[in-house]
């Protein structure tokens, strides 16, 4: 069966839990503990050339790395449900909203970045929470004026979950461990409370990981 | 005619006119002085939903934001050259190369990341170099491990460039103009080299752009 090698906390694993539950594609769920360091020491280390989470590995042994990738190659390979639009243009809108929550928000708030500006920058909790409320506001607001312009839909695009919805989600759990402002996000929360309304995203949260803490 | 809006020293900006360039697609350079804040405050801040470089605006007045999601909207409209590989699990690899530097290293490096350094942490020019040294080293060495677990190629992936030599060689750039370690990166800038002795990444580096400073 399929693996996937990831961490209950882990936005990029949550995104790569979401689409496999949209699929319907049952896999073993294989825990990293990320916090504790294991992508770097223990036998993961050896099995992923970035030493990253998620990992998938298929029956066939290929491993494949970064969560967007993932997400696309099931697609590919799984088509239906369809998590990408079938016109290029309506495709590159979902993709560019997954982007701007992968590439401009979640890389600065990763737990390796969190730890640099503690340990090297020593950076008090407080300068830290501001550092990663900061990235989450202004990327959320970008965000929300992406949707602002986008045709009405329930989800980030269109009546159905997206790519768009997979990156979403888990930002937005984890903006609230850190107690961000949500505020003003109207287009933005409503697409989040349509997904969390689905079985696929309520079975993919981090409390329902078999490593929860 | 189609329009790049974008920067000359923008990363993002770089790989979108690399892919215009391998695809022979011309197009009018419109400049947005990111350096000066004009992306958030000219008419561009009306243009942009995400106040973001590059923006590529169609004939028929579509904007695409998002520099992987246009260059892949550029390969889904203008198929030929390829940039991307037609086998699902190849085209999985070169996405995940693609977005390990543009999810990994660009976006803890780019001038937004840099102010707030600067400005609201008030750290030494000195302690700012050294985060944006460490963060292309770690991600640079992590990416040759990638390369060196792929098939043998003069790219990133094959013997053409694709989706992920486009997100290389602005990040080469970069890392030379911070005076970034490149040693022990084989693969990674024997890829470099090979894009470079193609006129379509000449022709879209920074200095050959109407607003080179």
């Amino acid at each position: 069966m399929t693996k996937l090698h990831n961490y209950f906390r882990s936005s990029a694993s949550f995104r790569v839990r979401i689409a496999l539950q949209l699929k319907g594609l049952a896999y073993d769920y294989v825990p990293v503990h990320i916090a504790r360091g294991d992508h770097k020491t223990g036998p993961f280390a050896q099995l992923s050339a970035d030493q990253l989470v998620p990992l998938l590995e298929t029956d066939d042994g290929q491993h494949f790395s970064q969560s967007m990738a993932i997400i696309e190659y099931l697609d590919e390979t799984h088509p239906e449900p369809a998590l990408l639009p079938r016109d290029a243009a309506a495709r590159a809108h979902v993709r560019a909203l997954a982007q701007s929550i992968a590439c401009e928000i979640h890389p600065l708030n990763n737990l390796r970045v969190l730890k640099y500006l503690v340990r090297e920058l020593k950076l008090s909790e407080e300068a830290k929470n501001d550092w990663y409320r900061h990235w989450v506001r202004e990327g959320l607001v970008a965000f929300e004026r992406q949707l602002a312009a986008s045709p009405a839909g329930r989800f980030c695009w269109g009546d159905t979950p997206t790519l768009a919805d997979c990156c979403l989600v888990p930002q937005i759990f984890n903006a609230r461990r850190f107690d961000s402002d949500l505020s003003g996000l109207p287009r933005t929360m409503a697409a989040y409370e349509a997904c969390m309304a689905l079985p696929a995203f309520q079975a993919a949260q981090p409390s329902q990981c078999p490593d929860a803490e």
